[in-house]
């Protein structure tokens, strides 16, 4: 392991220091260092092969994935994103950038902000509060499918030291790629009877993968070697390593739906950041990792150096139907065009489901005190139940039997102008779920509503969800779902098997050292439980970050610190559209 | 003929009365018969097969193309639209409605109204004042090009007669399709290198066509027979008729490129109509169509009885590529399914233009006055020299050397509120082409510019416009470009060949009895003169009806009754975006 103790403690001692008056999570870290980093950029759809089938991608000023954006914890990020989109409106989330007041930048569109119209531009300003690997995408319609991502790393501020040593790093981000486009995609998954997008054709890594071809053809029988010139779009992106050195290896995982698992031929991995957290260093062959996570993985380059290495990216979790998503690991001075000598790493068996159960429960947070603790206490606890229900014979996900559709107004501005129940369902969403309900089978009425009421919380309270799989309408199936939430961090108490139930469970809950974490996989037929502190005033998405899932209405709604909303000066741009923006105009009348 | 002259003295005489104190083009008709029509729209992409190729169409309600609107001149129509599109805006224009008093209900994004928003509404309400074969569509991005047409047809008003007659009718809207989404069009319309869309795959009629198969397959070789059923949604809409009738074809053409050309098997056509304005009666054996127009024929069924006749929509004015669309007119009691025994009729040559030229000249007004005469003198002429052009590399049109890029604020709101010179360019763009300009040559300097500024019309003025064709970039090419004007008809003052020079042209245009229009086409290397009175207080789209051109820039924007719009009433829906959205917002903090 290459954490130098040394370094650590004497950042512990300055993160005490200036931490002593301040609350974790509730007031970002601003230093001498702190600076403002400013883009410019532009949406629009772009031909691209990122797969060697050229398609219409969406790039950000003509590139795909978008630019990377790489600032020090404390900055102040500023993107001025213009939609030159023709007819489309278009939002930037920035996947587990807390938003402390800030939060009509998190970027959901009927959350947070108005999509921006095509032809106009929204001013993203927010403080990148904590080191780590995050990304951002779309979250508007299915503009993550249609390849709006990039991604977006956060070193520690000046002065101050990761908790582990490196020579040097590489950024991977992963991705899922269909032909058909997302307006295709997205009138199929409401289409009765329904058609599903079926599994992606390609697996991107970095926005580059290699359809009905493979670089690994010498391993294998199922299709052609690739050709393809090094300045091809889908050209792989070749890590250069030298030999006997430490890397880190930042991952995000921005797939549509594929659940993945990463390995590096050879080469074992020692995870040491999750989702913008540190975690106890784990030594792995390879790692699971879901829609909406990111992890930091250190790995030493001690094999043959003759030799380059295969570092792959495969489907778990589902049937896989796509080829691994391969790229090189190149020791210099070999060739990067040297192929690797051994076939690529072949992953646990997509259904088993042990071996990803074990793996997510060796994620645990660092020892000490760079990573906080959870209250030992919740003041609120509720279950979301997730069923595949049909309304009006279309199939649809729900949470306690209310398939999220969202409005037209946004939450935030609606809050603020006491637009409840008129801009959205007055009545808060049920809490639980009927006891005997049995998750083992296919619901017995199949049928859900639409609903968009929001699940409101006491300002500053811990809040506890049990997040409840279940068997889908198919009998004997219950199916992956990775649970992003927006605006906090929360820890990770458990999973287990089968219905959550306090008198057995309770008592195996983690409250030593959970993981803190913005996305969680929940298991098939099984339960996850999380914790968090509504510490965050603003409306917040939590949901299934399998992006059909939630055109499908797999989401809820969190709203906290609803005072604190109602005296925010949400910028006008966020708000020109539905209710708000008749309200405002009406207003004019009076002004 | 069927004109009944009895019939149509008492018409007349009837017109002459109700007309007598009003401004035939200020004052929409109201009478005890008025009515309200309601309509409750969704628009939302549909799977389709409308060339029995399966795709995503736009529908409305479910419907392709979307339902026909059937009304009496003087009738109130109200379309309550919204907008199920996941991601997109969406606008509808009542094409060859002139919104009298209601230039926010003309349906164009960026200039009437703020496209609706996803998830959103806006109620369209407007007056039909006169009776004749229109109809509508989206005006955002290439919706046209999408799917997003009707028809919209307006009788006279109860206790007035069509000045001649027929037993019964027939509408047949008309379109191009192409297989390509038109969010991929609209990207290669922008690329570096141009991409062109291409020919369409096939011509629809109501919404049907065949691709890759013919109905008249024993006639030629070049595609098998189709086999379809019925009820397939690919199936030609088939006329049914009694022989020794006399009956009314409804034609219009919502094409987003193709010029067509419409023939009855066997049958003569009396065109009485163009444009909801009635025309002196010309016997044809076919018909040119043109992107924006429509017409009305009468046929009578004098041919064999015991056999069908085909009715073919054949592409014009360009190579064609694409097989002409077929229907069927069906004699009973025949079988509907029985085929034609002669092959389908046969157009003119595609590069005949003096055939072209030669039917355009036949419209004229229909002696009398049903249809009023242009006065005799302008109060301002402008000359638009269409031109194709680069900025930065990538291909536009031009118009007097300014390719039009529409604003995020539209221009209606945008003149209420004084926000010329912010919301668009304060400068007018010119009014003339240099004297030298070579128009048998591709430009000298190819290089244009992006504009949005506006004509500015003194109210009630008499405006001329001099449309002026080129050779286009490529050496010896010149297109055909039909120009659409909203909010108004004009006088076709004449067509003419080379550059218009008022010494050798003037004296030839007709003043006598012009035909009224909303759409008039421009040959290549010609010019065509039109003439309006600018009575109608708004702004106002003219533009070539062909949708790429268009979306390269190809039009400009009239504005008149500038004082008249600063006291507009213009419903809050249409305002919420842009500037006015903005600043409406900012307003609300001073009320």
């Amino acid at each position: 392991m290459m954490i130098k103790s040394c370094d650590r403690l004497v950042m512990i001692i300055l993160i005490l220091i200036l931490f002593s008056a301040a609350n974790l999570f509730e007031i970002s870290l601003a230093s001498a260092f702190d600076q403002n980093k400013n883009f410019q950029w532009e949406v629009d759809y772009i031909f691209r092969s990122p797969d060697c089938v050229e398609n219409v991608v969406m790039g950000i000023n003509g590139q795909f994935p978008g630019p990377t954006i790489r600032a020090k914890a404390g900055d102040t990020i500023t993107v001025n994103l213009t939609n030159n989109l023709r007819t489309e409106g278009v939002v930037i989330h920035w996947h587990g950038i807390k938003q402390f007041g800030t939060p009509w930048a998190d970027g959901t569109a009927s959350i947070s902000q108005c999509a921006i119209n095509a032809g106009e531009y929204y001013v993203y300003t927010f403080k990148v509060d904590k080191a780590g690997t995050y990304f951002y995408h779309g979250h508007f319609g299915m503009h993550r499918s249609a390849g709006l991502y990039g991604s977006l790393i956060v070193d520690v501020a000046d002065g101050l030291k990761e908790p582990f040593h490196y020579d040097g790093e590489f950024n991977l981000l992963l991705s899922d790629w269909w032909h058909q486009n997302v307006h295709e995609q997205a009138v199929a998954l409401e289409s009765n009877p329904f058609r599903w997008i079926g599994e992606p054709q390609s697996i991107l890594i970095n926005g580059r993968g290699q359809y009905n071809c493979s670089l690994a053809a010498q391993f294998n029988n199922t299709s052609g070697a690739c050709s393809i010139g090094k300045d091809a779009q889908c050209a792989p992106d070749v890590l250069k390593v030298l030999p006997n050195k430490t890397y880190r290896l930042r991952i995000a995982s921005a797939t549509s739906l594929s659940s993945l698992n990463l390995a590096i031929g050879n080469h074992k991995m020692t995870l040491v950041e999750a989702d913008g957290n540190y975690i106890e260093p784990v030594t792995v062959d390879n790692l699971d990792i879901y829609s909406g996570e990111s992890y930091s993985v250190l790995f030493t380059t001690d094999q043959d150096p003759t030799k380059n290495y295969w570092i792959s990216a495969s489907v778990r979790g589902r049937l896989p139907k796509t080829p691994p998503g391969l790229t090189i690991l190149n020791y210099q001075p070999n060739s990067p065009s040297s192929l690797p000598t051994s076939p690529p790493p072949i992953p646990p068996a997509w259904n088993d489901f042990n071996a990803s159960k074990s793996f997510s429960n060796k994620i645990l947070a660092l020892q000490g005190s760079l990573v906080p603790r959870p209250p030992p206490r919740y003041n609120r606890r509720i279950f979301l139940l997730n069923t595949q229900n049909k309304i009006n014979g279309i199939i649809k996900w729900s949470l306690n039997n209310i398939s999220l559709v969202l409005p037209p107004t946004p939450y935030l501005g609606a809050l603020k102008y006491g637009l409840d129940g008129k801009a959205f369902d007055k009545q808060n969403p049920p809490e639980n779920f009927p006891r005997d309900y049995d998750i083992m089978k296919p619901p017995v009425n199949p049928n859900s509503s639409y609903g968009n009421g929001v699940y409101r919380f006491e300002f500053r309270s811990t809040v506890d969800v049990i997040l409840q799989n279940a068997n889908i309408l198919a009998e004997g199936q219950s199916d992956v779902h990775p649970w992003h939430l927006h605006g906090h961090d929360f820890w990770i108490l458990g999973y287990g098997e089968g219905k959550f139930t306090e008198e057995r469970d309770e008592k195996n809950l983690n409250l030593k050292n959970p993981p803190l974490r913005n996305t969680v996989v929940i298991f098939p037929y099984g339960w996850t439980a999380i914790r968090f502190i509504a510490n965050n005033p603003g409306a917040w998405a939590f949901h299934c970050h399998i992006e059909p899932h939630l055109h499908m209405g797999m989401g809820v709604v969190f709203v906290e610190g609803i005072n604190q909303i109602k005296k925010m000066n949400i910028p006008d741009t966020a708000l020109t559209c539905g209710l708000t923006g008749k309200l405002l105009v009406h207003n004019r009348g009076r002004g």
